[in-house]
């Protein structure tokens, strides 16, 4: 993750949320299993969109019939978390497409990087089951979260 | 996927398990939530451990003190899946080190590609918490799946 | 559980199914948290509806819009399970109304008692949101569980 | 539910607070699947010992090796959630034992019950795996959330 220490990269304001690590998120080695960080880091999006982008996931799932699934993903964990442990998450959009995003997602404690997940996802249409363009009005609030 | 056109690369025999696709895994969209693909990839290391190494998961981890976490994961999810879908795995090891093991899944449904994941595991002391050497009996039974 | 020992109870076969316990299933005291049983439980009851009802839920959720949702269920959880155990599911229908079918789980490892649940569930119209009667040639088949 | 319209019975102030339904707690029919409202009833037990009785499950679980497994529970779910919706509880302490501690949990939404769950947990030795007595000073903080 050296690339996070040029400050010229991320200009723009990362949307930063935190979350809990749960008793439930943990295996018997009393860390956090990898597909709940996977979990934790969709809450993290959600959060994202209601909260940074005004468009709440479920009214544009329930009312838009649009979906944003993930076509790929990669995650880096290098420090494990802990039940108890607060992970501190900054969200910054790397690539903006036509139909797609890519969302680097840093999750940190205390000030130190623990994992980090790039995702793609893609606007479809839930109904025809096909990638549609980023409504416009969302586009342009994507765009604030750009990494420069 | 366009690697596994190439039939000289695989040479070896993955191990193969099949996964019934439960109503748990899906979501709202009805088809399988990405952090669930995770949890059905782990359920199929813990079938390779366990029938093709022969060295249970859990044995190992409580006996021996050993585990394998993950540090790091890529998936691609090119078809979706539903409820009601069985999940055919191809497990094979790309790379084999001296502590990690880098395994790659496809997921497959009558014959065609839908997912695939490539992890990388560390073989570690759970109570020195260090990267300790894979013991060598298991060693040679995982160079069986190395992909050719 | 003491109510086994009666044999007269149980006069008709129960379904009988064997579900592997996970690392995934484990939480830090390394044994089953109790979520997931309700979820291993969802499992066994998708196993019935298939392999002994011969009516699987994702074509009955799918193509007919009929759904089980449970509107009450208990658990006791006797003797803990960890990775690893096999958990043998005995399932039997208790009460069986027009639209409602009350079942138990006998959860067991070994021929020991582990766990117990008894869940009721309703038979509804996805669509409309309405309780409906189950369908008569599902209805003889449920009877054939029902305890005696 | 009609015995909450006693107010006599609840005289003492129950612990509340919030929860977000998520994504990954809905399931093909886009309402919580009732293993999730488990998950989420831990989680208020979890916020009740961390910020009302000040004596928080990691730290009890990690330092004391004091684990509070679950022995029976009971969840009747009367009106179903979405996701977006937020989930209100409301914590009460039903019965307190030398070992053990009935809750109540009463989830709702604007003011409507949708959900509740009762749970009766032990105090646990978890090297020994035997009941021990509650602490003399959690007990004392655990008694003022009994229901009147």
């Amino acid at each position: 993750m050296a690339s996070h220490s040029n400050r010229n990269q991320h200009m723009s304001k990362p949307f930063t949320v935190d979350h809990l690590v749960r008793f439930s998120h943990c295996d018997p080695a009393a860390i956090v299993y990898y597909p709940d960080f996977f979990d934790l880091q969709h809450a993290a999006m959600e959060d994202w969109f209601r909260d940074a982008l005004k468009y709440p996931m479920p009214e544009m799932i329930r009312n838009q019939r649009l979906g944003v699934p993930t076509v790929s993903i990669q995650g880096e964990f290098t420090k494990p978390l802990a039940m108890g442990d607060v992970l501190h998450w900054e969200v910054r959009v790397l690539k903006l497409g036509r139909a797609s995003v890519q969302l680097e997602y840093r999750g940190m404690k205390d000030g130190a990087d623990h994992l980090k997940i790039v995702q793609t996802i893609v606007f479809m249409d839930l109904d025809k089951q096909v990638a549609v363009p980023i409504p416009e009005e969302l586009r342009s609030r994507i765009e604030e979260f750009l990494a420069g």
